[in-house]
This record gives C-alpha cells, sequence and structure tokens, in this order.
C-alpha cells in the first residue's frame, strides 16, 4: 500500500466489513486486496478497548491496523513482526505489571493514541490519521467514538474482558457477557452512513467471535435495526468449522454458555439482518438446516490467497443475493 | 548493589549531595561506594522535567536512577545500557514527535511513573519505590514534589528547557534562565530535615551545571538560608576545568550570560553558603583567588576509581573544615 493509495479511503465504501481481531483481520485483508482502493470499511470492535498502564489499548484496532499496513506478527496473530521487548523487561524490573504483553513498537502506537485522546482527539481521528499515514486504503472505524467495555460474569464474579481474556487465559467459566456502556453508546456515524448509502454493495460479518467481536458492535443503539434496514445484502462467515473454533475461546465460550459448537449456532445470532451464510466445505453437510441462501467454502486462512479467494467468494455470494440468483445452497469448493 | 542494601536507606544521611545529570550522578555513584550504605541522599535536580507524548520525564533523577544501579549507558551519559530502539522507530513511522530519543527500557520508566503520578502518588514516593526495587542503597530526592520548571530566555524568546536543551541543541543564544514556580514549591521536606539534622556531616554539590542544575535547587523558598544556617561543611566540586566544562553547555552558557568561564565564577554562584572548594588540579593556579578553603585535586572522571577517589577527596575536604584543619588552600594531587 501506499500514501496515495490512503487517499482513496472513502465515507462512503462499496463493501462494509464487521471485525474483531485476527480472524476477522484476515478477511479483511483478503476483502482490501480483491476490491479497488477504498472501497471498504472495516468497523472495529472496541468492547476490548481498555487502559492500562495509563495507556489507551484498542486491540482490535490495532490488528486490523498491523495487518493491512503489513505489519502484523505472522506468528501470533497480535502486535507486530520484527517486535522487540525491552520495554516489557524494563517494566518487569521497576515493579510494573507484565500480564499484558506489549511490544516496544506496539507500545509506541498506545503512547501516540493515549497523547491524541487526551489532546482532545477521537478514536476514529486518532485511527485515520494513523492508517492514512501508514498508507491504508481502507477506512478502519471504531463502532463507537464512546466507551464500551464487554465484562463476562464468571466463577470469580463479573471480569473485564482483558482480565478474563489475557490475565486469566479465559479459564474461568462465563455464564454472561455484558457490553457497558453499549446502551448509551453512539454508533459511529459513518457506519450507519454507510449503511444508508445507495453506494453500499455488501456488508460482510467477518469470522470473528460472536459473543465478544460482533455482538459488541450489534449491541449499540439501532445497527441491528439498521442491518436489517439496509438493502445490501449481509453475509457472515462462520468463525467454526467442523465444531471448533479456528482460534480463540469460541468454543469454549459456546459451551459454557450451553449453545451448541456449531457453525449453525453462529448464523442464528445474526437471524435477524442475515441474507446469506459462507461455512466451511467441512460443515458442507449442515447447508439444510440454515434458513438463509449458504454457501461451504475453504474458510480456514492459511495464506494470503486463502484470504484472497475467501474474500472473492464472499462478494460473489453478495452479487448472486443482489441478482436473487443465489436462492438455495450451493458448495464451492 | 543488592535489595537488601536498599533497606538501608535512611531519612537522616550523613552525606546529602546536590546534583543535576550526569556529571552529577557520577560523584554520587562515587560517594555512594566509599560511604557506609544508606549514607547518601542525593537531591536531584527537576526543574529539566517534562510532559513529552504525554508521559512525565525527570531527566535527572532518571541519570540518578540507572547511575546509582548500574544499568546507565556508559556512551550517551544518559539513558541505559543496552538498550533498543523500536518504540522511537514505531512512533516515527506513525508521525509521532522524536526529536526527543526514548530508548524502549527508558519508556517503562516514563510510562510507569506516569501511571503512579496520576494514581496520586507523589514524584518522590515512585523514585523511592524504583529506587529500592533497583536495590539502590542511595536515597535519591526529588527537589520538591512540586512542579518547577526551567526556561531560558534567548533571541528565539522564552523557551521551555528541553526545547531549548535537546530541541534545539543549545543552538540560542541565552540571556536570562528562570525556574517557573520554584517561588511558590516547597523543597521536599526530608531534604530540609537532613539540613537540620545533627547526624549530617557534609553537603556536596556536585560537578553539575550550576544555572540549570544545581540553581532550580537553590532557588526553592529557603535552601540558600537553610544550607547557610547548616552546621555540616557544605563542599562543591567545580564542573569547569581550565576554562572548558566537561560536558554539557556549561561554558556556552556562561559566556552568553557575561561570566567568565573559570572554575572561580562557578565559586562565586555559591558564595552564600559554600564552606569549601574542590576545583581541578589544572586550575591549581587560581587556589589563591578563592575566598574559601579550596583544594585542587583531579575532578575529571574518567573510570570508576576516579568516582571514588574525588568522592574520597571531597569528604576528606569536609573532614578538615569539621576540624578547622583547612584554613587555606591545598593541592593534592
Amino acid at each position: 500500500m501506499t500514501a496515495t493509495q490512503a487517499a482513496h479511503q472513502k465515507e462512503t465504501p462499496r463493501v462494509v466489513a464487521l471485525s474483531g481481531g485476527v480472524g476477522g483481520a484476515k478477511l479483511a485483508l483478503g476483502l482490501s486486496r480483491v476490491l479497488p482502493p477504498g472501497e471498504l470499511m472495516v468497523i472495529a470492535n472496541t468492547g476490548d478497548d481498555f487502559s492500562h498502564l495509563g495507556l489507551e489499548i484498542s486491540p482490535d484496532i490495532d490488528t486490523l491496523v498491523y495487518t493491512l499496513a503489513g505489519l502484523n506478527n505472522p506468528e501470533t496473530g497480535w502486535g507486530r513482526r520484527s517486535e522487540t521487548w525491552t520495554f516489557m523487561d524494563a517494566l518487569g524490573q521497576l515493579g510494573g505489571e507484565t500480564w499484558f504483553r506489549l511490544g516496544d513498537g506496539d507500545v509506541a502506537m498506545h503512547v501516540e493514541r493515549t497523547r491524541r485522546l487526551a489532546a482532545g482527539e477521537t478514536l476514529s481521528d486518532v485511527t485515520q490519521s494513523i492508517t492514512r499515514r501508514l498508507g491504508i486504503a481502507t477506512s478502519i472505524v471504531p463502532m463507537t467514538n464512546d466507551r464500551v467495555r464487554t465484562r463476562v460474569r464468571t466463577d470469580d464474579g463479573w471480569l473485564e474482558f482483558q482480565d478474563y481474556f489475557v490475565r486469566r487465559q479465559c479459564a474461568p467459566a462465563i455464564s454472561a457477557i455484558e457490553f457497558t456502556g453499549a446502551a448509551d453508546a453512539q454508533p459511529h456515524p459513518v457506519f450507519l452512513a454507510a449503511l444508508r448509502s445507495e453506494r453500499l454493495e455488501t456488508v460482510v460479518i467477518c469470522p470473528s467471535n460472536p459473543f465478544i467481536s460482533v455482538e459488541p458492535i450489534l449491541a449499540l443503539p439501532g445497527v441491528r435495526a439498521a442491518l436489517a434496514g439496509c438493502a445490501a445484502p449481509k453475509i457472515a462467515v462462520s468463525p467454526v468449522i467442523a465444531g471448533k473454533a479456528v482460534k480463540g475461546p469460541t468454543a469454549k465460550m459456546m459451551a459454557e454458555l450451553g449453545l451448541e459448537i456449531s457453525a449453525i449456532t453462529i448464523a442464528q445470532r445474526y437471524a435477524d439482518f442475515l441474507d446469506a451464510y459462507v461455512l466451511d466445505e467441512q460443515d458442507a453437510s449442515l447447508l439444510g438446516q440454515l434458513r438463509v441462501p449458504a454457501v461451504a467454502a475453504k474458510t480456514l486462512m492459511t495464506t494470503l490467497e486463502d484470504r484472497e479467494v475467501l474474500a472473492r467468494t464472499v462478494l460473489d455470494v453478495a452479487d448472486s443475493v443482489r441478482g436473487s440468483r443465489l436462492v438455495g445452497v450451493t458448495v464451492t469448493t
């Protein structure tokens, strides 16, 4: 990507994608590569955001930024490539908290964001400025500039998300999830405007964890209604393959919440607005159980080509829905 | 140093040293090594402190901490040894300000301090906690917990100190220096208590820049009077050798302020409380011009042994003053 491409960022893109971190960012990268520059807007979950060490940290935004800038660490899935860890070592030496691992380059992002937020910029201003600086042609938009915080109820009581997710490594069994502040938060206006735009062709629900990555976005006032009323087809991609989550605690959380660990369950979470669904080729036998048009495809994104192929599949499904050509179920392998 | 030694930190030490950064820290290290553990209190200039990138930075405290913990970078004189620079590179990539070089390990100090200050701890609490954590037996005490900021009047108008010192590399000619906030700041109470203590044997004015490192301390209400009234001998070490400053802009500043660049001029700045003076062996010819007892010694501290030898010389001079044995001038080489 180049700075010239960043100038392509549009307020009314052809495709809007709702995304959390790693898995969502992989598909967002694929979409960004198969669409013309500037035609993708990614709405990022901010329910995972937290203040730590006095720094404002936005994990999903950063994973998207690093991924779309080609700066991401392919081994961890989070953070930056060619990272160093001197900050963390020195912080430990000083008696500071080290359970949330912050690489030296990553700290620069948090310091710069914290400084700019304190100076009165919004989270979306800061994010846009950084994506432009890094030459990212895709708009990355926080779901809201207001404070929403995911919390989980566990055997140990209600826990802040990063306490549960990182410090306790998802060990406590959860019985409920809430998005504190969501009811009073305003969805980002460019997100709602994009959903209303006649230019919009497709809304993609990325293969992120529905409970902690997508549903914070859906919990914002008016978002579910705006998606249901949006003229463009809404296509979700399953993060569950053959009864297992590709990454992270999705399957464990589903079991604890008493839900069947299945691509079907994921689709049900989006039933009120979903127009079509993409599940994995290993789950092709489930296609008949879905109430929306669906295709089975390779959803595991190992290579860059995998990301692009899945992105094209999703866009093709949307084209078919728009052309009313997709009325039943299809298997593409 | 060990954590056990840190337990020796005393509120009423035998020696108090007033210090700025590099040169002062060298003598402070020498003093800490020749005195029993816990018998040294270093009063650190905080006039150079500033907020940068949202971080609270205390350059002289940090140089003292790193030097006394053996973590200092011997090449630069500031910052940490074995430092990495990924933070700074990433910050530049994001469009952040990079004129003040912050190493990755050093950033941990600023993040931790900023977090603790924001949580309501005083600068001296934070500093004491960190020195104990690093096993430093010497007390490092900020001259005040209040905000004092050194500013210089230049051809370009009044400049904040780090803007002048680091960003502009002392290029503008200065015509005045002020310590904003000093008149309303309270000298740290343990500093004043130490000056009143019967245990106190010696006060050392380290070979720091008088104008920007020592005089901010002296500008605090009551400090000059407390020094003048203090029973223990007050001994200064010249930072000027043969008409040149060992390091930094001292000589340039003296010229611009219309002062003779000489060890004599330095002693005159402290005339109201000084009991004895140590200047460099190269300046032995100046001994007769001083109004206080003085010795000439090797003041250039290249090796660790140099630091210890100079520390012993200073303590010997103090002993002599206390025993009224030092009435004239002496040359020790």
